[in-house]
């Protein structure tokens, strides 16, 4: 929040399709009926564009945990106050945490990046400082930040992930952590799609009825203040945004940008995947949906960015665990492309 | 196919449901909102019942892929010849097949068992030996094989489940090789639930219109031919099944009498759960279901056997290709079990 930082430009250019013709004679020549590894023969040919044709990899694949606090969360739309996004994020570092668990399981990095939790913690290894505030303003009261945060806070997410990228890692898990997100979330989505308020809108970690009604009050009320933004995806970021969210929004175009991989996790991450493709729609190739999670208008949304993600197991985590979840299938679709025998290698004869 | 074996009994008690309580508690207490991990929890609870609610532990995951020939291949219901069974066992030996891939990538231990392909193959440390036959007869013209076939088979996997256990290994995936199997499998399915044909009835590997409504045709013969032997679930394997769907039935209930996980794959491999549970109904609770595959037929019977699969990804494989891609989903369930934090050890509050 000290000097101004002009507002970051993402020079995203499609992945090359010039090889898929070549891609897609590798996959139908393996030792299997035609289609038959399903979905996971689509994701192949994604990750053999991103990574080449020949033998691609995942290299380092490192999950990065945005967390951020919400003017909005004393406003009753969460089962949790805001300090249990500090107490989480200290869990994170500690290692308990169920991101933890899955980073661990799947043989994934972990990162916390704190774009603006009420307070500070210590520096510890894992924890990345991006601080742009101690938590956003209220967005139905208020702008939830200025516009210079938005381009302070996409300036940090692409120095980070160059730096990951420049280290060799080449795909990027989205995970999030901020008590009041999916307010925000849901306001933001609304705001970019147009859908109505109630179709955006769900209990998050819990809510009763109650407060999802209050909840969609709050998003409306945010929506008509500032609906003169909802044309305009970084100005709706700083209208209705949160500091993970303008965080994982520039993660996903710095990663697009560096041609790397991203693995969308749950509600939170996939609307900060909605706002990077329309400030940069080529950005889209770039990601790879992990989970479809139980959060009302999740599906919606995944259908909306025409997204079939891997996985569905009634998740309502948040952190990237559905990410994590999901890598080894990443790793198997490479497994199958890279390593089985074609027919003729096999004396297969079918 | 020398000295005739008694059909095994299998004595198969349900997993104690007594620490439930503990069980759930821990899940409930550990950093996550309640229920927020879906599905995996679910499955925590039932791996806990199985391995003990003291940090629960997989050990020497192993697939079995049960490998047969059917007579009813030579009638046009395959996109595929009988040959494409053995040569494809000796792709699996030689590593170079789907289900290789899958298992390096998942760190599963891979066997191959021969119950009856219509030419035997050299010795190979991955190989087991269960021969039970050179194939079926044609299960529309004859039974498919002789009641005393059923139970060697079923004595087979016994033993070989059993040497497996002794040896430290707690949980089995079911995976299958058999040109023409799912003719035979349909037949099963629809002998046994009573569902109409075409419900049970899909295009295997990838057959066309014409081949699809002969397949229908050859089953309604083959279930008029044997409707006396539908009622009872060895009688009905014996009339329609195939000498590997007999292995993994006998596979199932050997695990579950040993107290042993059982990771069902996809179509063929939950009939064989399904004539497993016909005979003891308790075999049920050691089953977890890993992906609802695309063959017609198999939604059908998950639903009837009230089971809902971890992955859904449009696989159309066999092998035990599902079971290895879901195994590290069972890792991740008991990785958070065992591995998260409690709210009080976080000093999270909420």
């Amino acid at each position: 929040m000290t000097d101004a930082v002009a507002m970051p430009h993402f020079s995203i250019a499609e992945p090359a399709h010039d090889r898929d013709e070549v891609i897609r004679a590798r996959i139908d020549s393996r030792t299997k009926p035609p289609g038959a590894l399903g979905r996971l023969e689509a994701l192949a040919l994604q990750l053999a564009r991103l990574y080449g044709n020949e033998r691609p990899q995942l290299q380092q694949p490192t999950m990065l945990v945005f967390a951020g606090d919400h003017g909005v969360a004393g406003e009753g739309v969460s089962i949790a106050g805001s300090a249990v996004t500090g107490q989480m994020v200290r869990n994170f570092l500690e290692g308990g945490a169920s991101i933890n668990a899955f980073c661990r399981q799947s043989d994934m990095a972990l990162r916390v990046v704190d774009c603006g939790m009420l307070e500070p913690l210590p520096t510890h290894p894992m924890l990345i400082d991006h601080r742009l505030g101690a938590g956003t303003a209220p967005l139905h009261r208020e702008a939830a930040m200025p516009d210079s945060a938005v381009a302070r806070g996409m300036a940090n997410a692409r120095q980070l992930v160059s730096d990951l990228n420049d280290a060799g890692c080449n795909l990027i898990g989205l995970g999030e952590m901020g008590i009041g997100n999916t307010t925000s979330a849901s306001a933001l989505m609304a705001a970019l799609t147009g859908l109505p308020v109630q179709a955006c809108i769900g209990r998050g970690s819990g809510i009763d009825d109650k407060a999802l009604l209050h909840k969609q009050e709050i998003v409306r009320l945010a929506l008509q203040l500032h609906a003169d933004a909802s044309g305009d995806p970084r100005r709706a970021l700083a209208a209705l945004g949160g500091f993970e969210i303008v965080g994982m929004t520039g993660a996903v175009l710095a990663a697009a940008e560096r041609g790397m991989g991203v693995l969308v996790d749950g509600f939170i991450t996939t609307v900060a995947a909605l706002v990077a493709c329309r400030i940069e729609p080529a950005a889209r190739h770039y990601l790879i949906f992990a989970h479809c999670s139980g959060e009302q208008g999740h599906a919606a949304l995944l259908e909306y960015l025409q997204a079939q993600p891997l996985l569905s197991l009634e998740l309502r985590m948040g952190e990237g665990a559905g990410a994590a979840l999901a890598l080894p299938l990443l790793r198997s679709a490479l497994g199958f492309y890279n390593d089985m025998a074609s027919f003729e290698q096999a004396g297969v004869v079918v």
